[in-house]
């Protein structure tokens, strides 16, 4: 098989070029290419937005999965065949947030497929300390989604959401969705705020009570359904001020507001109800190595089924349809690029 | 002794008036009402931007020490002739909050000498799950001071912090010096960020580190002291945009923010800040009856010295003169008005 590699080479648009095989170094596996996601992050590289941190040309991409196939020096615990994701992460090891034990928010962080070489491309190169393994009955397709499925892992974990409590998601995409089936699994009731009738869908499909919140109070729908306590937990995935005003008006009592969305200006935020309800910001970034592992196991356990997700799988040479197929404001959750790899 | 009540009456002004001296009903008693502090709230009121729930004419003034004078039917654990301190938190016992064990943010609280009678009189009654008894050695004068106090101490029990951690606290009021001991008291290292000359230097002459946000990047100041990792907790107890938009520079990865102050308008908030740094906004109201069981013991302690605190003592008659010094920007920590019991 000819190996290659798709080049983001700015302005939504990909070269593909031949791709390079190298010999693992000390610490690295070679990884064969599974699949790979496209994220959001992803969608805001193409659109030129990250220029500044991907320096184009550059091999983007870092929701994968993959098969080891060679191991370099100095690595324990994994042989070449073995299937495998990658959490993205690369930390120095020796900043104040290191030290803590908070490597996922190092000081110094390089997110791999953003700050350094990503997935698209048929082998990747990657430290095993990166790795996490897929059990025999989780293919490389849903491998891809691990990592989103790991940060929604992380974002419940984050908001301490516990079984028989209620949250309400603001955002219905991707992580939105992921959210709610992962705060499903562990047994919380949820309910989804979305404008998109798409987005409401594939939510109440799958199993998730959805509020548009353009034509409904989104404020009596939760006081309804709460019986007038509120959402013990609050996420925050849409990044827009309309959500970060409703979300100190639905939130109970010392409930838990969990910040996922990116937001890139300051909204305004009532600070008063903080106090008032003594309720927590609590941010969420990433993952940490446990999310990975809760991810793979709720997948593994049949808790959460990743198909429904996956809209389009294209071939690596045809990664342009798959980013063009997720721009706008896409009826699918998640594309998925093959580099290779199957299983 | 002549039973006497200081009434509100609206703008800046008081009534004194002859006192009832009624027989406490079940479940309640009768203080003689020994010291009253003037917190904020109560210059809120005198400014008149609270009659909305005042409701003037009323008796107002709820930070207070007294001694058990009658007690009523079904009142266990109380004798006349104990030294006391209320808690002045009315609540309902039957909300959503209440029933999760919230009651000191009841849907429907009552605060005392708010949103009911409050203490500036010889006399008041009061129910007795109000009421936490003080020591012998702790003066009905200190015990004055045990409401903010038990404030600090739940402002620092929501942050979490803990001995040997790093917290600033912005702004150097009441409150804020009185967190600043209560976090020095549990081992923690403290700096006030404060523009005041006279606050800051009531914090020094009180072993606390003191920077003027003004005069100085209170940024450097804070990474220098920290050696680049930030503050383990900020509190935020100015209620100014600046305070808001310097508390997410200063907060280490996953710093804990209390908001303390009560911001009468929604300020920008740096969300992304707290996706970033995966920090946490906690939000701190009055306190919990543990607040006031651990703020008497750390006065009872010698852990905290009050008296620095008690800048003028008023007699209940010469109650305006109490309030208009502490009026406009007083360089005096707390006046307290003394309504007779004494000890």
């Amino acid at each position: 098989m000819q190996a290659l590699a798709a080049q983001y080479v700015g302005n939504r648009s990909f070269e593909i070029l031949e791709g390079r095989v190298d010999a693992p170094s000390a610490g690295e596996v070679r990884l064969r290419v599974g699949y790979v996601g496209i994220c959001g992050t992803d969608m805001h590289i193409y659109h030129g937005l990250m220029d500044h941190r991907v320096q184009p040309p550059q091999v983007v991409g870092h929701e994968m999965s993959g098969v080891v196939d060679a191991v370099g020096a100095d690595v324990t615990g994994f042989s070449v065949g073995d299937r495998v994701v990658v959490r993205p992460l690369d930390y120095c090891g020796d900043c104040p947030a290191c030290r803590e034990g908070y490597s996922h928010i190092c000081h110094n962080l390089k997110f791999m497929g953003v700050d350094s070489e990503g997935a698209f491309q048929s082998y990747w190169n990657v430290k095993a300390r990166t790795l996490h393994k897929l059990p025999e009955h989780v293919s490389l397709k849903q491998g891809a989604l691990i990592e989103p499925l790991a940060v929604a892992c992380h974002d419940v974990s984050r908001a301490r959401l516990k079984a028989g409590e209620k949250a309400v998601i603001l955002g219905g995409g991707p992580i939105g969705q992921l959210i709610a089936q992962v705060a499903i699994g562990i047994g919380a009731e949820v309910m989804i705020s979305e404008p998109s009738p798409e987005r409401r869908s594939f939510a109440t499909s799958n199993g998730v009570l959805a509020v548009n919140p353009v034509e409904q109070d989104l404020k009596s729908a939760v006081d309804e359904w709460t019986g007038g306590k509120g959402a013990d937990v609050v996420f925050e995935v849409s990044g827009v001020q309309p959500a970060v005003d409703v979300m100190t008006e639905i939130a109970a009592v010392r409930g838990r507001i969990c910040m996922v969305a990116i937001h890139s200006s300051k909204p305004q935020v009532d600070v008063f109800k903080f106090f008032w309800r003594e309720l927590e910001l609590v941010g969420a970034r990433v993952y940490e190595a446990e999310d990975f592992e809760r991810a793979i196991d709720m997948v593994a356990d049949g808790k959460i089924d990743l198909e429904p997700f996956i809209s389009k799988v294209a071939q690596l040479d045809q990664i342009d349809s798959a980013f063009s197929s997720m721009d706008g404001n896409p009826s699918g959750m998640k594309a998925l690029v093959s580099c290779g790899a199957d299983g």
